[in-house]
């Protein structure tokens, strides 16, 4: 499939139909065609209308003339929403989800429903990895990664309970942010795991993402758990002036990474230092450690409540994977859960101040994955590198940074402290500038 | 004992001392001269020192002159604390709990430690009902209910998991505040159950509250369940000027109560629909009345992670009622405690929208236990009265109101709107102008 360029990023679309040389018709129209072209080979969409159901807003709303993908968790009223389960086929919201009354509200168009993997957990669906089709996009937004991986879309909602929206931004090349736990409101969102699951968004660039959580950031009442305590960051935002104080893992959290994976971290950071960065190797705090096995508990407690009903009425439409989390958590004592959703607290705010405080960090600089997306399309990566982070409810973005030996994208995850969202992206523009990764790209 | 009247009240210190009739040394002494003189009988204090151990702040503080007795569950570097148990005999914190520190800023004098049950659960101390030995104080803040309605002190602190400041409150002829969940930070406040602790307060009079309130709230980031959601109710405050609008139970939460528990409600809320008040049958929302079952879960699970490793260690040093509990908490599965977890926070939202939105109230008026303080010390009563409103967080207020065919005090209770405090203090001032309960003291 060809990843023709220059793909139309949010800013280009809105000074297009600001200043009259297209119409918010013509660019949905060219996404729908993009995403219908593609389909066959990329299946990014599980969903696409007959025709684009175009938001025909002001051309001066913030989103006019964006088209959307929106995973198939997401709540659609104008589309079906099935949860990547079979159990669930043709199953029609009565409402949209907020975030997606949001994204209309601001004039952006639904384009249609991108794949996700079964209840956002492991079993994968069709979409392929717009770099190679013999690898995985990641998952489990799959679909929100590719389509914005392949131009079609240059916006996508995905869902993080472990590293779903980090992972197969990272493998596809794209920009993903995972925003503070309760930045976007999750009314309308099936849950995987109510204490994990956050909204988040791909993009091409940060200051697309930046542009569109701007719009999207927003709490709900009906999102209860839009907040798992009362810590309020003190969000530097753009204020700061100082060289960034960016931390680099005396050992990677999650495992040992690719060498290439390695490579282009250690390339970033020294590119960073030269332009003025101070980069600092840092160790986390030990208890840090225990952070994925206590989100491990979390997720199979909240799976078994959200899932457990449907496995025991039909357990042939469920996958083995999802069966096997249901069990688990129902295997798991009260008080173990209870000690793991006390120390998800308890830990976030050792983490932030051991950042800000003792670490005196502005963000630590990570592997979003161990490397590149891993060929078939039967298992769609291992989250590990982002777990911890999305288990402490911290910001994280990914950029894409280079390629690795498969001639697929490699990544670099930065993490901050909690809701110091607008402070990360901020530093997050500085580095993409400083990527090189148009350059890597144009070569090709 | 004499219930030596008239008590001064915080007010009243404060007038005396900027007015330089009274010094702080001289309220501070009188306070501990009153506790030593009672201790015999009353057995408010789990610990007084032999001197008073006088704040000497400046005269202009907001509580300088204020002798405060503090729940024997909350940390205090200058007293031991115990927590109510044998096992903890002796022990000395290293600082202040977070809200002792509050007080001692503001000028308080911590006057001594005020009995507690074991734990915060049921194996009472013992205290006794100032107005009649032979009947419980009500629990777990025995002590801090006691000493204020003995004009000891004119503040006490205490803790609330289910009913532990309202039932004492109410048996003890005091007024009682359980803020909203969350007002007021437990850093240095042993757990019974962290998904349900709340401190509050027991003072004279309502105005006393207000202002104690006033000075104690606040959140710290060291107690991380500070909030259970993002909710911020919209709080009126005291800007409402139309008739007050007090919804009236069909049936009482918690079970039938005594004849004259009821005819104190009735007559009460009779004088204040003759005082403008419009007075509303109600009838709350089925789901809730599975309140008390999910917070019986919380309970048991959270309170067999803090207190599980004690029991395993020193069986003997623990009462058999603690035993059970623990017990009870480490043989639930982890779903039933995590659907207990979010239905808190899906219960206290339906809740306030009943109450604010459907109902169109700004409080509820109920029973705040089931009538007068049970006969004997071995039991402090049912908390089955208060539980339901703990397990939501929103805020609760009792005065006492009446007396009952032995004697003892009742009282009533009135529950706002989750963090619409201020709304139901005011409410419960005005309230508090007519229950003829200054009459009945008087005539007695």
């Amino acid at each position: 499939m060809s990843l023709s360029s220059p793909f139309p990023t949010i800013r280009e679309i809105r000074d297009a139909i600001r200043g009259g040389t297209r119409t918010v018709e013509q660019t949905v129209q060219q996404a729908f065609d993009a995403a219908h072209r593609m389909q066959p080979q990329l299946q990014a969409f599980i969903h696409l209308p007959p025709s684009p159901l175009v938001n025909r807003a002001d051309p001066d709303a913030p989103l006019a003339g964006v088209a959307v993908g929106v995973k198939d968790l997401i709540d659609t009223a104008d589309m079906p929403t099935a949860y990547g389960s079979p159990a669930y086929e043709g199953r029609r919201p009565e409402k949209d989800a907020w975030v997606v009354a949001r994204l209309r509200e601001a004039g952006a168009t639904v384009l249609g429903k991108t794949v996700t993997t079964e209840f956002a957990w492991r079993q994968p669906g069709a979409t392929t990895n717009p770099w190679n089709r013999d690898h995985t996009p990641g998952g489990s937004s799959s679909g929100s990664a590719a389509a914005v991986a392949a131009g079609i879309v240059p916006l996508a909602l995905g869902t993080q309970t472990f590293g779903s929206v980090i992972r197969p931004a990272a493998y596809c090349g794209v920009v993903g942010v995972k925003p503070s736990y309760g930045t976007i409101a999750r009314t309308g969102v099936l849950p995987l795991s109510g204490s994990l699951d956050h909204l988040g968004v791909f993009t091409t660039n940060v200051a697309d993402a930046v542009h569109a959580l701007s719009i999207l950031a927003g709490t709900d009442p009906d999102d209860p758990h839009a907040s798992h305590s009362n810590r309020q960051g003190k969000d530097p935002g753009n204020a700061t002036k100082r060289p960034p104080r960016i931390g680099v893992l005396r050992e990677q959290i999650g495992g040992p990474v690719d060498e290439a994976q390695q490579h282009v971290l250690s390339q970033l950071a020294l590119r960073l230092r030269a332009d003025g960065a101070e980069i600092v190797n840092a160790d986390l705090p030990v208890e840090l450690a225990d952070a994925a096995r206590h989100a491990a508990v979390l997720l199979a407690v909240e799976a078994a409540l959200t899932h457990g009903e449907l496995i025991d009425r039909s357990p042939a439409m469920v996958s083995a994977s999802i069966t096997a989390l249901v069990e688990q958590g129902r295997a798991l004592p009260a008080t173990e859960y209870a000690q793991a959703k006390a120390l998800q607290v308890q830990m976030a705010l050792r983490f932030d101040r051991w950042l800000t405080e003792t670490a005196g960090l502005d963000a630590l600089l990570v592997a979003p994955a161990s490397g590149e997306a891993p060929r078939g399309l039967d298992y769609t990566g291992d989250a590990a590198f982002c777990t911890p982070w999305t288990f402490l409810g911290v910001p994280a973005v990914t950029l894409p940074v280079g390629f690795g030996p498969a001639g697929l994208p490699l990544g670099a995850q930065l993490v901050g402290a909690s809701r110091c969202d607008a402070a990360l992206l901020s530093l997050a523009k500085w580095v993409e500038g400083r990527t090189g990764w148009a350059a890597e790209v144009a070569s090709r």
